[in-house]
């Protein structure tokens, strides 16, 4: 079973009960050695006060979410983007996070081109990567299920994520979630191949049924997914980083008590993760 | 464009309006010169007069919907699903199908070892062959979108339906969705190396947003899939058979006359396919 020494909870699992302040003071007190944080959350608290806040509080911050989101319709939509991406890779370096999540990003408005929005993040990434080296914060690109290759994410096995670090060079690795990945026929081939790029590693479940495409994740134990075979064969590539928990859960988990949900994370991480 | 000589439509389409009788009526009526039938409107009709009917109409019947569902808890349950699946090998004898569609099935109630129910599909596929080579009945593995692997079907990429084929040999081919599998970056890889093995492909449309996992998919034109980037890579396969229009839309599709919907799909076929 995992250590509850490695865990860290992405606050997304209880953004409608915390602001960035009162995660980082929950987590914490609830003796929760990390956390991931998302941009919209930050910018409400003040990137100054985040960074005091999880210093006197001693959390590791386990990832910044979220870069990426690059394929655009056009040059200036594009120029944009990087922009922010930047501001993203400067954020995530004042904050020590131990990388920065790409999500990539889908379809441009009105395109079917999926081959073409790969490209772009391709080149996006590739634009990026340069200020990301010199900043000293590394890119975790996330694949992310099928389901969202049209509006969310257009990265969407192991194997590709994996296929662009191998052509984008130092600096890029990926984040592994069990919610994304779990299908994939080739998932152990590919965590085996990934080695030491592995980023990040992210858990929590997925039901049967589940009744929304983003918003209805499972807590660990509750769904499908056998985690800890999966975390096995990410332990086995040598990763000792945090494990995250990231649960959007618009109808349970979201509906709790944060204190309830922290110390549900925490007793599913020891027996399901 | 696509040949309007080339539609069938999957009776699921008009489910909620139509009995088999009635489809089978209200398509051939409309000059729609194929047809795929689902084993629970058959068991209404009975066999014998859906085989009448479809003959007096001049209706080719592109499927039978379905074989599989094979990963089961126990033997008794393997033994009786492999016999209802040697039923519907009888079935698409009779009916003259161009294939009996194959949708393996999911996890077993409380499993959560993927790589062992698809030990089972595989092992189910190897029992039910002989019985329907003996047939003449060729079954068309479909792979579902990776949405489903839990609870519908552990098959989910074209990749994988393939190496079951090679392991499995004659007799045995693919179903191609664009539904599951538009999202596959090595599709067009993929859909080559199956060649003369693609024994039906399946054309609906994938929503921005989808609002239900099962039952949101699109009429062709309204999402984002390329479809006729990916018929192009079908028909370089010398793929000639017919090509299926197979939408469940409860909340949309399914809730219009069926008369609309039928010529519906004919424009977009003409348009979008």
């Amino acid at each position: 079973m995992a250590d509850l020494g490695r865990m860290s909870i992405n606050q997304a699992t209880t953004r409608e009960q915390h602001s960035l302040a009162q995660a980082i003071a929950a987590y914490a007190q609830a003796g929760v050695p990390g956390i991931s944080i998302w941009r919209d959350k930050l910018a409400e608290c003040g990137l100054e006060e985040a960074v005091r806040m999880v210093r006197d509080h001693g959390l590791q911050v386990s990832g910044l979410c979220r870069a990426g989101q690059f394929p655009a319709v056009d040059a200036a939509a594009r120029q944009a983007c990087l922009d922010d991406n930047k501001n993203a890779v400067d954020q995530a370096a004042v904050l020590g996070a131990d990388c920065l999540i790409v999500v990539a990003g889908g379809l441009p408005e009105g395109s079917k081109d999926l081959p073409g929005a790969r490209l772009m993040i391709r080149d996006s990434l590739g634009a990026l990567l340069p200020y990301a080296r010199a900043a000293g914060v590394t890119l975790a690109i996330e694949p992310l299920h099928p389901m969202y290759a049209g509006d969310r994410c257009a990265i969407n096995t192991l194997s590709q994520a994996l296929d662009l670090c191998d052509e984008l060079g130092a600096g890029v690795g990926v984040a592994v979630d069990v919610y994304h990945l779990w299908w994939d026929p080739i998932l152990q081939a590919q965590i085996k191949r990934a080695g030491d790029r592995i980023l990040a590693f992210h858990v929590c479940d997925w039901l049967v049924p589940t009744t929304d495409l983003l918003l209805d994740r499972g807590m660990m134990g509750d769904g499908v997914i056998d985690i800890p075979k999966i975390r096995e064969w990410v332990d086995d590539t040598g990763y000792d980083g945090l494990i995250e928990v990231e649960i959007f859960s618009a109808e349970n988990w979201w509906k709790r008590p944060g204190g309830e949900v922290i110390r549900t994370c925490q007793e599913r991480f020891n027996k399901n993760v």
